[in-house]
């Protein structure tokens, strides 16, 4: 059994009544399974939970009023299942791709992928297509990017990121999605949360793409295993999957967003 | 009553093997009823249609083989119901915003709203919110922007906009997001049939706005009536709305999306 | 007599080892003569002055050592001639314009005159050539830029002032300079001494353009009369201009460029 | 000896009077004595030429009317001498490099450094400063980007040809500028005669570093030998150094810039 641990604390300095929405919940996800989960604030709010129409991710909003610290403290237990083994799937031609999977294909805000069809395709164009394409463009990425805290910010582009040749592991996983649809992949992003060796406890981002079999996960970064990842949220690109966004005026204090392998019980 | 009648050909010439989508047909909307509508392709075409989870919009998605005129009719009565007058509609603090509409206060691909915050700040900032404001952002538009055909192309942005000071309707249209979501108003594009005096037939794109209220069009290149337009689709922007998708070779060879309000039968 | 006292002091301080720059002279030119001039580092510095060989600034040059605080005060006496009313100078032919003035024609770092042909031409094409056309295109920018402080950086490119809508002195001398050379006008920089009311004592950026009478100065700002600025240098762009270019590690702790309208002497 | 022979044709069709400026004819330069030359203009033009305050670059100009083709014909013998060999250059700290290269370490229209600060600094600064230095950045472009025809255009910067991976030889050379510029070091662009086997004959377009020894050329396309480069122009970036520059209605129909070495006379 695949058993982890959530324990995500949050931390606030509200300076302003602010709207606020978070997405830090474990998603429903055929992959997953939700064996238990708690969510407190403090101060206390009125919240309400609602989903969206596309992707189905857990949007919590509530009002905040001035305090000097706001504490979310979310936990959850969740159970992965196996997934199956992508490693012999084939990319779909457009034509044979299901209806719903045709909008990852479009270039989308932090995903310019119209200014990155010469590079895809004079460089992995003459790879067999399939997974191993799919690692192929991982693994350059890898080679080519640095990961370095703060080398990015929240209008850093997929392009800027070829230009600077360095980000975070959004920056990653956007310019992994942009290079799938530039060759005609459909790919999307998703955030979650995974336990990272050597780094301060983060919510990570990764991509996944579509091929003959289902959507199978990527990690540019090679951080994570994207098998041991809870997902949170599915998204075109970090437009949809924001942890946190807020109408007002708040600073963030603390983030400690920690997953741990839970002990298996004996049996 | 008011009955429009739509009268639309599409004609291609198909080079090689293309996946083939459209939005064409009058959408679903309480604004509207479709008293009837047909659809011909010629050659034929095994096709279906579809609408995505978000806007509901009809996708229509098929195959098409080499030819030398592939042509598509679809027609339509359509009678629109009047509106509410929304000329009193106030402006809704972001707290109050439903949630389904938070989407819309985001940047996108097409409307680079975090550009334009500045500019949107200090020319709209103090003016009384509501309705008159809106109104005072699309005669704004239509005073800077010149509407030139072949000004813009399918990568420019509502910032490019601002440096070309020209655009067609999706420009405009695009424009108007921008500037809205800038200042924190939902706004969103609509495209579909509009007669247009002295124009060639053509998809007409103009933006939606939410207010206490309801949702509520604008039109900045003052070219249709939006009580006369009948909506096709809606979304983010240009990037959910494209009349046409095609993966694989074709050419436009002739476009006459007609509409023509209904003689009204004598009773 | 049109005398002017420059008295000009800047005060640095200097956290490691510098290389340091300062265009700060007034500049040798037929409309002004520097009746005497007074230099003074404290501490004190070696310094050499260079003038570069396309517009014969003056260039200040040294290295600065870690201090807390490092002045320079310059001193001078300027006379400016009256020069030529150009209101009846009209447009060159660029095949009639003098060789030198040939590099004003291209696009630079911070005017981006390709992205402005639409805009221009569409805007002021059907304007009568000569002085009356640059006078409106100087009132354009002046009623559509709004002068703001802080609202343009280092970076900031002509277009962008067009979408911000906000600059600057040098945004709106960018502007001005990019636009004529959209329309085929040589333009270029022109940064000096001039007396502002109601601002703090800055360095202040025109356009200066050239028609057939020779240069002429422009101020989109309408700020400053060119006339009572006195010439520091001259340049392609703000990239040949600057007042301090430093490599190393300096913090501004005071600027005041001051100018003052000399006393006429009873004669 | 190191002879070469240059002859060198262009033609157009002149579809309207243009003012035209051409930089084709070898350049004087201490490494290169021009043992004869010869211009031929067919139909004849009254031409005349001048040379820029700053780069003594030679430019061609003169007044072309419609006429179906016109013909440039350039011929010159040229000596080039043996350059020092430049291997243990070191580079200069910038407070000790001359006056006149100042320029060459600014961000210009072509080479946007600024953006390329960060990727420089994480991939060049733990590098031992000097030639060997240099020599590393043009073998990283050389692998990085791909030389391909028809890639880039004339807007595109050297930060666009990181996002396409491919240019051609003035992409190649801008980036190369760049980089050097991100880190400090003077850099500019030179284009001349070079010979290229298994291309058609071109304009080549490299860049030359600014080291304790002198200006060294470098070509990241790894095509030519430097050393057998005849100079024609050099600057800031392309902006200087093109070929031709027109201001009217032309079209290239023939351009034949060849280069041979030449026997060498038995004595």
């Amino acid at each position: 059994m695949n058993l982890y641990t959530i324990d995500c604390v949050l931390q606030y300095k509200i300076n302003a009544s602010t709207n606020m929405l978070f997405q830090i919940q474990a998603a429903p996800h055929p992959e997953q399974s939700i064996l238990n989960e708690h969510l407190e604030f403090h101060p206390s709010v009125t919240w309400h939970e609602f989903s969206d129409a596309t992707h189905q991710n857990r949007h919590l909003r509530f009002n905040l009023e001035p305090c000097d610290v706001f504490k979310v403290h979310y936990t959850a237990t969740v159970q992965k299942q196996a997934c199956i083994d992508p490693s012999q799937f084939k990319e779909l031609e457009i034509a044979n791709l299901p209806d719903e999977v045709l909008p990852y294909l479009l270039a989308s805000r932090y995903c310019d992928s119209e200014k990155l069809v010469g590079m895809a395709t004079r460089t992995f164009e003459d790879m067999p297509k399939g997974y191993a394409r799919i690692k192929a463009i991982e693994q350059w990425i890898y080679m080519q990017i640095q990961y370095e805290s703060g080398s990015s910010d929240e209008n850093t582009l997929a392009s800027d990121v070829l230009i600077q040749r360095a980000g975070v592991c959004r920056d990653f996983a956007h310019l992994g999605i942009a290079i799938c649809r530039a060759l005609g992949i459909p790919a999307r992003m998703v955030v979650g949360y995974a336990h990272i060796e050597n780094f301060a406890p983060d919510f990570h981002a990764i991509f996944e793409v579509y091929l003959d079999g289902g959507w199978v996960l990527f990690d540019a970064t090679r951080l994570a295993n994207p098998n041991a990842l809870i997902r949170i949220a599915t998204g075109i690109d970090a437009s949809d999957v924001a942890f946190a966004t807020y109408y007002g005026d708040i600073e963030l204090i603390e983030m400690q967003p920690k997953i741990f392998k839970a002990e298996q019980s004996a049996a």
